[in-house]
């Protein structure tokens, strides 16, 4: 059935454009079982074309598997229908936890979208994935996760296991991520699975620097524009290209029903600014928000199903005069928000002075925080200064506070920061937040680059990426300049996917560069079609080497139009590689033969 | 007169699309004067709209000066003719040298192009910048690049001299840059001026670990794609974006007329690979090449007026079979057409064993040696290997050897390399050259990156040329798939912009953090037109923010589109600022009320 948007956009397309759900170029869907039939791990396998050698005759090149996080939209089997949303894979893994109980049914929402089952911890406990942790459980989540980092690495031909060791600055990431390594790392608060129990539809994975770095996408609408289909679209184009989870920073009506819609048919965690919710609630004067309006929007949205939530509890009273002479003041909304209420109160901040109970909600639900940068710096001048570096010392105890609730956490950090000053940030963020997973945007690293802020932010995104970041949050080219669209959501996480591979690369991520030695081999040996579909975006490499060479024969040509057929370095380097092969048969005869005495006719 | 490019495209229009000549927004072209009339050196001055304060008064914000790569182009009083090529600038400076003579006249070149007087030292002398130097002689090369450098960052207002200390890792660099450092720096190898004698219309740059870093954009045909027309105006592009040298690689005819165009049309430095002139010359097999042949298309060239040359003269025999068990064997063009030659004799390399002949020619000229990096790795897997960098150390003692020939000398180095494995390139490099400046292709962070490696690329650049590498070459985002056009062009440049000014702040070059600090001063006071102006690309900049708020009066407005205007966090964070310091005032009236007593009226 095909619903037509109305005009307030309340309504979504129950059919999805095709490039939406288009598979990859030779790609297809593998689910990799679990210890129980309700776990399969979906991921993506690149099939590869032979190599042809020097007899003509093929050699297989086996399949590249990777990290799929485009969710049930790329495999064809799959029926979505945005109007029902994803099917709910984790029912049977909530239902089954004897401290969760279901508390009746999720609000209806909007339109069409049907009511689901609406779960939380029963009074008095905790149904955190750091609660089971603690206790020595491994849940389905961890399991599901494990072998999701593993994508079946170990599978790959030696040749393609070919690694440089990393610098890894003190991570420890295993050759075999197990389901018991995942729960040690969370049980100590090191990695987190955000897993809300409402979020049924999502395919778990993990953040901690002992895993592959994970990137983000910030969606959402603004008073100026945006609908809640463009996004929803955004969301599917987000995971598409290899988000690992979304933020929806609406900040514009209707906010509740916007994230109900990305929700229902996210397969990844989705994370909130719980206060610019609370803020249109009190109709936007900072002034106004009380607690008791902030608790019960927190609440809402833990049981609608939001994963994560930035809180922005650090910054505090005392800080916020250590901004009055930055160059760019406070450039967190959040951060704003609250500095206005506490000036304007002279009060402590809300958040702060209501942690216990905020983390009380968090832990019923499985809501994971990631305690918010408000002070972050939004120029070079402003980087690594007092107020910053006050709030991350307080976010640090805000960590340990929450960990004795058993809720799982994370860290939000840099901003704008010049790479020489990046390495500080993780190295205090490290010490003072007792390795909780850092969340960085960015960080940029010179202001002078607006339209093209994801590259100057993937340089510092992938160095700190390398320090020691569990999750990088991405920047679009509209950074600064306005809101983005489908296509900056595409360059934006592409740039990212590149910085947290690079990350992975210089750690020394045990299976990181098998997808680039595939990738050179088939450039090496002319094989186009696989160099375009084991590429990041192989749509776009494809296009780029035919707006030179566009007919299907020159894919199988031994030379590009970088160079044309006589100056190809590739090809020349094929000659020479059998020319000194050829020398060096001929050498080691030699050399065997002066070593055999130098005679025609060795002595029986 | 405007000339129609003929089917061969062996005529330029001589006029020029305004788009290559109009000046930057609120910017002009202004003439800081040297010693004498001679040298003026062209700066874009930005100009910027004053910041209303709280009272409504204007409080006017000083023009922001910034180091220009453009020439005459961007100067509406330039008379441009591009069949008559730039106005030979620096014609005086040469002639005047007592050891240079004149030697006829150049060629004719092709069609409209007027001959001109051809130089080069007399016999029996060498007429380089390092010669000269060496000699305690100050050019007014010299004298020109000193005041270039310093682009009157010292006239800034204090305000905006704010910066953090870098990390510069033993580069030195001086609060004002003096005519003598040059010349010191010149002398000892460590930064090169490339002026070829016969570039008569080149604006001085100088290249070295302690001035500002730069980028060099290729440009070039292949056998497959391009015109003249084409590549001159690649040439203007890359100019105008910030390209500080660039390369025509072309290989295929007309090279030598492609080169003509751009040589006389080019305010910058530029870069050839005589290799593939001299390949075109003996029909295209690597085998027939000789010396001879080799050394004329050097020759050629010089006259002609090019100021560097890639040199693969580290290529040695016993080098090639480390290359054999490669995942991507020989990736540059160079080195596999020198590697395929010494193989086919099973001699070393003639440009090898005829160094001292090429450094005659070279001293005769002052073109600079760009070492070339023929091993450089293809791939991740090759990075840092033992081909690599053997090459490398062979690197060094030509450097070395050039230097006794006063010849200006810079390494080329990286390709592929993952972050980790970039510093020991320039540790190596600096031991191993003796602090020669090192000229590197990106590094590449990752291999998977088709279409996107520019980005790739420039994470890499930015951290090599943060640990010293003097010149960054641009990769665009055609890198692997197909000959760059002019809108590659732009984005290669841009990203790589974006990577050496990372670097100077990273260094702590003193003046680098000015534009920044002038950027962010303007976003945190809404004055978007000056945001855009002093970006690197304003008219991207505006482009983007116009998508969404295209109105004039909204680029007045306190708030863009990204968080629309109640949740600003810019406008909030004025308010934090106005609220926190009449707070302060309180509170500081206040404490001296306390201290002075606490007594309503103090005791007089």
């Amino acid at each position: 059935m095909t619903v037509k948007p109305d005009a307030g956009s309340r309504l979504l397309d129950a059919t999805l454009d095709p490039q939406y759900r288009a598979p990859f170029p030779s790609s297809r869907k593998v689910y990799v079982p679990g210890s129980t039939p309700s776990i399969r791990v979906g991921m993506r396998e690149i099939a590869q074309t032979p190599t042809f050698g020097a007899d003509g005759r093929p050699l297989e090149n086996p399949p590249v598997t990777v990290y799929d996080t485009s969710g049930p939209y790329t495999d064809p089997e799959a029926a979505i229908d945005l109007s029902a949303g994803l099917p709910p894979v984790r029912e049977a893994w909530i239902r089954s936890r004897p401290n969760v109980e279901m508390a009746g049914h999720r609000h209806p929402g909007p339109a069409l979208l049907p009511a689901r089952n609406r779960y939380r911890a029963k009074p008095g406990t905790r149904a955190t994935q750091m609660h089971y942790a603690r206790r020595g459980e491994i849940t389905p989540e961890m399991e599901y996760v494990a072998i999701r980092e593993n994508a079946r690495w170990q599978e790959a031909p030696d040749d393609l296991k070919r690694r440089h060791a990393g610098q890894a600055w003190g991570a420890r990431m295993p050759e075999e991520i197990t389901p018991e390594f995942v729960r040690d790392e969370v049980a100590r608060g090191r990695a987190i699975i955000p897993a809300n129990l409402n979020h049924l539809e999502l395919e778990p994975m993990v953040i901690g620097r002992n895993f592959k770095v994970k990137i983000n996408a910030n969606l959402g609408n603004s008073a100026l524009s945006s609908s809640i289909q463009e996004e929803v679209e955004k969301m599917l184009w987000a995971i598409r290209w290899g988000a690992d989870t979304v933020m929806d920073l609406s900040t514009a009506e209707p906010i509740h029903d916007t994230r109900e819609w990305i929700i229902r048919n996210s397969p990844v965690p989705v994370g909130t600014v719980p206060v610019y919710e609370a803020l249109e609630r009190v109709g936007g004067a900072p002034e106004d928000l009380t607690w008791e309006v902030f608790r019960d929007t927190v609440v809402a949205q833990a049981e609608q199903g939001v994963d994560y939530m930035t809180i922005h509890a650090g910054v505090l009273l005392p800080f916020i005069h250590l901004t009055a002479r930055r160059t760019t003041g406070i450039v967190s909304r959040g951060g704003s928000i609250m500095a206005r209420w506490c000036l304007a109160h002279h009060k402590e901040n809300f958040l702060y002075t209501h942690w216990d109970e905020l983390c009380e909600v968090m832990a019923a639900f499985d809501v994971a925080f990631s305690i918010g940068d408000g002070l972050r710096p939004g120029s070079l001048a402003d980087a690594n200064d007092e107020a910053q570096f006050a709030e991350l010392k307080a976010q640090g105890g805000l960590t340990r506070r929450a960990w004795a609730f058993d809720v799982q956490v994370m860290n939000e950090g840099p901003g704008h920061v010049p790479m020489h000053m990046i390495k500080e940030n993780m190295d205090k963020q490290l010490e003072w937040c007792g390795e909780a997973p850092f969340y960085t945007l960015g960080p940029v690293i010179t202001d002078i680059s607006p339209g093209y802020d994801h590259m100057a932010s993937a340089i510092g995104a992938a160095m700190i990426g390398w320090y020691g970041t569990a999750m990088l949050c991405y920047v679009t080219p509209k950074e600064h300049l306005g809101l983005p669209d489908r296509n900056d959501v595409r360059e934006g996480v592409v740039a990212y996917r590149i910085a947290a591979h690079a990350a992975d690369l210089a750690k020394g991520h045990p299976a990181a560069q098998i997808r680039d030695n595939a990738l050179s081999k088939a450039r090496f040996e002319f094989r186009w079609e696989d160099q375009f579909s084991l590429s990041l975006d192989p749509d776009r490499a494809r296009e780029f080497h035919d707006e030179t060479l566009p007919r299907h024969g020159e894919k199988l040509a031994h030379f590009c139009s970088m160079c044309g057929p006589r100056f190809c370095a590739m090809a020349l380097s094929q000659q020479v590689r059998d020319e000194a092969a050829r020398q060096q048969g001929l050498e080691q005869q030699a050399a065997a033969f002066k070593e055999g005495g130098g005679e025609l006719y060795r002595k029986v």
